[in-house]
């Protein structure tokens, strides 16, 4: 008999050599049905996989990403199945699943292949599914692996192969298909209902651009073909709300050759909106308590080996800067938190007067190959939202649910409703890889989880994912496409205050060490602002919009009404343009739709007559004719709907 | 007879070997009284020296700075006699009059000279020049110069005199002292009224720390002893005033050895204040139709190699930033303007789009060596209160002239009243050395003198001073203690704009170049900010101070009306905080002068009673008991009076 460990907790004995699958069917029929991966021990295995020693189990099915993962990566050995048969002599390289589906590197030989392709390749595919073949994981020697895959001439398996220790290699059937492999499938090739294959792209073999090219293949599946639908409509809308694209449209911000990759350029437009989301933190941290510092975007290089971040960062990073003469060396900042240190060092300090909570937007460089840069989610250079708390042992607990509040109210404040909370603890059999005492880290961690427990959020613990220097809690935001994004970190740090010496008097005169809080809500304004644009398609909230109405006037006539209009609407604090061209008002409102005014204020003969202003609002349309002032109390109702002051 | 051209444009024939001193007697006898030295055809000679050709003339009195040098430069002849005769054996080696008064470099052999015998030699001083001695200047040959300073064992003079052309050696005799000289000195001893040697230190000879080190002894001198005393109380106030110790004693900023030099980090109180200042010069700005834009402190070397500002401070600046793969090589920003035409290159724009007006607080590093650093009047890294102005050649007048007026804006908000303007044209002998043609020039340089003329500035006109790429004004503003600071550049710009290939298309449907206005009212933040510090000495105009009332109890039991005070304030945006330390009131009151709050609103039993504060003026004392809403009004009407609204 085995003793096998389920996720609630649970012991249950079994006999020496149940599977996965038997566990599940011994919970319900239900489970057993959707059960598709498990992993034992911490290793993925197959859910036929027989357990033979005591150990904790976690069954997963679709709704798990590793049961995603396991769905794809099976789906990879289908496609790669077919297309062998299709295309004779291609050699399979390697296929694992990704975020998103999977992919196969294949070289084709004399055989290309194009999307055309696809919809033949998509259709075998699903006759092999519907086949209901059976993946069954086996042990093969060395010598038997390398053979099979010399008379087939893949150079590249044999590659693999012979890195692999023997004792350690597995092939995988189905149908009458075989193929290298560590595991981790789905029981059978029915599960997959639905295939679609999105794209083909040049890969070289193992990254290296002097190994052969490859073509690599990729692919999504589902169980259901209801779920293809949903996932090839996701893409279609996020196509169209890629940041990328909407900056352009919206004229927020460029990219320039000459400038450098990774490096944005904001337009007026853009630059507007991040003084907004600035201007609005700004706001909130004042009534929190935190004060502004500015620090520069260079420090010497021992700076950062003071604090560590040289060590971790700097051969990877941007090199230091050298000085025509005097042999300085100077760092681009990967972080402000080290020129945080020096400004609480500037002073001297008594428990009276902490906590410090000093803020700034902090822009710094950090150096992204240019191949994993994307728009504004990968760049080089990017403006934190930064503060750092320092604060006495005790203050922690409070301080810590302070910021829980104020990030929070970055998020009701900007539409981000759907989120959960990561809290990371220490691993508590490895303690020496952590910096800081026992009991330090058992307050900071019941703090943090005191805190998100207090303050209501939906959150789960994860044992030693603590940083080394303390513990922390992560916001995961779900965005209007159901695609999960990390926001807003708080980590406890109690080893930038050791490294730079950092101190205060205690009630008892004598010397202590502060704790710093790290934390910055939006994260970088380059990101935050992406994952808005993405969130929002560009309709931001009224608040934070670049322009909050659009007056169109009937004829070039009413041009002069028109300004008063703008006057007046300025008067209230509400931020318009006028398009007084010489168009049709059908053409002009379709033009202010797409460059997402919400409010279109029409004019002609009659409001000039009334002093008054034909409303309409963004995908609703006509709410009617008034006064300028009506409007405006209508427009900012709105606005206090979303933003609220921030109460401490 | 010669033909002597003079300031007022007048000619004049005079004798062959008539001498400046003749000329300003012809003018009028006060003037021959006043007259110190003189300029001929761009040389400075003796008031004494014959002319002999045609040429212009200007003479010099104590008022001119080249009145000054040589009132300066004679004094250090006349310390050098008394040290000379002092401390026998001493060799001279060079004394030049520097910005204020002079300095010689001795080699005092085997005497050593300090402060305590600085009365002694002054005492010297006062006695030759009591007796009037003439200062002759008198041609030598190389060979008698080198055996004079040969049979004195000065290997100093002799190494100068080494390195000069016969013919063109001069000595200058005055009493029996004699000294190796180019020119450039008053009549006679008798003008020093008044001497003060100031200081000794270590120099080395020619500045080169392998040649020996020799004492440099600075002092300074006046024709009335009364503009000594002025000088020295000038001096004692500057001390006071050094924005150094101001910015500590405020709390301002910090430096830090880790972080690096002559970069400076901003602590609350001081952020809180340029960030007041940035707010209100981006009010007005926006008023005056400028447009913010974000850009990044790094760029591509390729960038300013476009630019030309690689070319030109490449080498001597920091030095590039390689990434660790990929080869790339970018350099910290020393200029805003590239990044800002590759904002404008973003776009396609028509003459109707015309003038784009870029601005952006933007930090810029420059390398200086750590010897010529400076509190924040020499620093290596600093923000730029920066806009570059992109406009149709026909624009410039107009866009000028509104540069000016944001410009005197500034001034006058901040209490900068005393200023001069200096408009900057090129050298029209030189016309090679300028890029542009002949009539962009012409309209450019009509345009810039005519708008100084319409604003009414007091201005003078500098031939030659142009940059190459343009012509400028600058401003330059005289603060509290009478010391100049340029402040404020606009500079029209053809290059950069070539260089970009910046373009727009005109209303005859073809391709323009645009021409470029630089400008910065502030010129940096951290300039700006230590230049207002010295001319304030603190007591900013009440709108920019950190803090505009202290709340100050007569005792802990009214801390909680002091809070009431304090929010009552804030309801009225005043910026206050309250002292309710258990101190006694006098003392409280010191203190917050000290720390330059401009209010002091005392509260006791009497005024939580009345719901009333007693008002104190800083500098003034008390102005009565009020409730706080009359003090608010009080305080936003004295705002009132220095921070107008700018208007367009």
């Amino acid at each position: 008999m085995i003793k096998v460990s389920l996720p609630d907790g649970s012991i249950k004995e079994f006999e020496k050599g149940t599977t996965p699958m038997d566990v599940a069917n011994s919970i319900s029929s239900g489970l057993a049905r959707n059960v598709i991966s498990a992993k034992f021990n911490n290793n993925i295995v197959e859910v036929s996989t027989p357990l033979t020693t005591d150990g904790s189990l976690t069954l997963f099915t679709w709704k798990d990403d590793d049961g995603k993962k396991a769905f794809w990566h099976s789906t990879s050995h289908v496609m790669a199945q077919a297309i062998e048969e299709m295309y004779p002599g291609s050699k399979l390289t390697i296929g694992p699943a990704i975020e998103n589906g999977f992919y196969y590197d294949v070289d084709f030989g004399e055989h290309k292949i194009s999307e055309n392709d696809f919809k033949k390749i998509e259709d075998r595919m699903l006759e092999i599914a519907r086949e209901k073949h059976d993946f069954k994981l086996r042990e093969v020697s060395k010598a038997d692996a390398l053979s099979y895959y010399k008379e087939q001439n893949n150079q590249f398996k044999v590659e693999l192969i012979e890195n692999l220790e023997d004792g350690e290699i597995t092939f995988c059937d189905h149908d009458n298909f075989t193929d290298l492999c560590r595991g981790g499938h789905i029981p059978n090739t029915g599960f997959i209902k639905a295939v679609k294959l999105m794209s083909v792209a040049g890969a070289y073999w193992r990254g290296d651009e002097n190994n052969p090219q490859l073509t690599r293949v990729y692919g999504i599946s589902f169980p259901k073909q209801k779920e293809l639908k949903e996932y090839l409509e996701l893409l279609e809308e996020a196509k169209k709300r890629d940041h990328r694209k909407l900056g352009k449209e919206l004229e927020l911000f460029t990219f320039s050759q000459k400038v450098g990759q990774g490096l944005p350029l904001w337009l007026p437009k853009g630059a507007a909106l991040r003084e907004r989301l600035e201007d609005f933190l700004k706001k909130a941290q004042k009534k929190a308590g935190y004060e502004m510092v500015v620090s520069p975007h260079i420090g010497q290089k021992e700076l950062y080996v003071t604090s560590g971040h040289y060590a971790k960062y700097g051969e990877d990073s941007f090199q230091p800067i050298h000085t025509p003469n005097e042999g300085e060396e100077f760092l681009l900042k990967p972080m402000n938190c080290p020129h945080h240190c020096e400004i609480y060092n500037a002073s001297s300090w008594s428990y009276r007067d902490l906590p410090k909570r000093f803020a700034e937007f902090g822009t710094v460089y950090r150096y992204e190959q240019s191949g994993e840069l994307h728009g504004l989610t990968r760049v080089r250079g990017f403006t934190q939202d930064d503060a750092h708390i320092f604060c006495t042992p005790d203050q922690l607990d409070e301080e810590f649910k302070k910021v829980i509040d104020l990030t929070l109210y970055v998020f009701d404040s900007l539409g981000f409703e759907n989120f959960t909370a990561q809290v990371s603890l220490r691993d508590p059999e490895n303690k020496e890889k952590y910096i800081g005492s026992d009991d330090v880290w058992e307050k900071a961690e019941t703090a943090i989880i005191n805190a998100a427990k207090e303050k209501g959020l939906n959150y789960v613990v994860e044992t030693g994912e603590a940083a080394f220097y303390g513990p922390k809690l992560d916001f995961m935001v779900k965005d209007a496409l159901g695609r999960s994004w990390q926001l807003g970190t708080i980590q406890v740090d109690y080893n930038l205050p050791e490294r730079f010496e950092l101190t205060y008097k205690g009630s008892d005169n004598e010397t202590h060490r502060p704790v710093m809080i790290h934390r910055a809500p939006f994260g970088s304004m380059e990101r935050f602002i992406a994952i808005l644009l993405e969130h929002t398609a560009g309709n931001f909230p009224l608040w934070l919009m670049p322009e909050q109405a659009m007056v169109l006037s009937i004829s070039e006539k009413y041009e002069k009404y028109a300004q008063k209009v703008l006057t007046l609407l300025e008067n209230n604090e509400i931020r318009a343009l006028a398009d007084n061209r010489n168009e049709t008002i059908g053409k002009k409102i379709r033009e202010a739709e797409m460059n997402k005014f919400p409010y279109m204020l029409i004019i002609g003969e009659q409001e000039e007559q009334d002093g008054t202003v034909s409303v309409r609002k963004r995908g609703e349309g006509d709410i009617g004719t008034m006064p300028v002032e009506d409007f405006a109390a209508i427009i900012n109702n709105e606005i206090k709907k979303t933003l609220k002051t921030f109460e401490v």
